[in-house]
């Protein structure tokens, strides 16, 4: 049997950790930045430029064409858009069948639902983000815990809103998911080992 | 460390057998209708009669004291709802002081907050409830599959009140668990194998 396995996160919950050990583990495939790479490639768009889209955050200031004019359309952006989901989608597709892999983000659950994917919601409480970020320590200038906060904030309703666009879904509605998993006082390694032997299935 | 683990769960999800499993597992103690029992005997009241109140399903015509009068107050129900309430909440306290152990609903995740318990919140799709529902094959007169929607739909909208009104937090509400899990095709006995393995700690 195809083992799929879709995370999608809270920004700072740790979800790409996680999607990263489980790979490891599994042996199987990853993607998480492979998909902007690629649908950058693919549609002659810088990857800075798709990220934000992704993220649902369109810099509207930023060129949205590099080197030739994409899709001239009555709305170019939206159209924009529109395109590169579709490139995602397509992307996803053949990355699934490819080969066994754990997709990070981007709709995975939804884009493979007919493949049957475990479908992995990270989630933590608010402090716990604040202090993964932290951990990582990419800000640059510092932020305080309340910009870090919105910053947050930020980050997980463009996700949703990205998602519920091209789903019709609520994000981070439990139903959706075979597993909503709090990572506020765990370790992501420890959570991956566990979260193993729930979808190779351990013996009764 | 103690080990305390509270399931909150949809009617129909598999929560109960889970629980039962995880307290065989794990060895510890295991309180569902335990707790029904022993507050209907500390409060002279019928079990029958407690359990419609902890499901937030008040029969109005069920005789609502045995014996002798309770609590003579202005709105004698509501009373006699709160007294319910205090005393399932002592009891629970008593229960997870005295040993490690499982408790099944009863806003357990809420009053033992101060302890840390490992909270579980168990879910499944409609279909697979309504299964569920069938094979416990306790329905007479047996019910069309619709009424069976309504009924689970109904339960759980009794629970989700009762949580709410005495724990003022939002019943399902992802953070205020540990881990929401999809029962929907899955065996609860190799879930509850799995689990056992987060609750406890693996080896990194």
């Amino acid at each position: 049997m195809k083992r799929i396995i879709t995370i999608s996160r809270e920004f700072g919950s740790g979800g790409r950790e996680l999607g990263r050990r489980l790979s490891e583990l599994l042996q199987v495939a990853y993607y998480d930045k492979e998909i902007v790479t690629e649908i950058a490639r693919r549609t002659s768009l810088s990857e800075e430029y798709v990220h934000q889209i992704i993220e649902q955050r369109p810099l509207m200031s930023f060129p949205i064409s590099i080197g030739r004019s994409f899709y001239p359309m009555p709305d170019p952006l939206m159209e924009q858009n529109q395109a590169i989901y579709r490139e995602q989608h397509q992307l996803i597709r053949e990355l699934a069948d490819k080969s066994d892999c754990v997709i990070v983000g981007r709709c995975g659950d939804y884009i493979l639902r007919d493949l049957n994917p475990f479908r992995i919601f990270v989630y933590a409480d608010m402090d716990a983000k604040i202090a993964r970020c932290r951990e990582r320590g990419k800000e640059d200038p510092p932020l305080t815990d309340k910009e870090l906060k919105q910053q947050i904030k930020k980050m997980d309703k463009g996700r949703a809103k990205y998602y519920e666009f091209y789903t019709g879904q609520k994000w981070g509605d439990r139903l959706n998911y075979d597993i909503c998993i709090n990572t506020s006082s765990r370790s992501i390694k420890e959570l991956a080992s566990v979260l193993v032997r729930l979808i190779d299935g351990s013996p009764d």
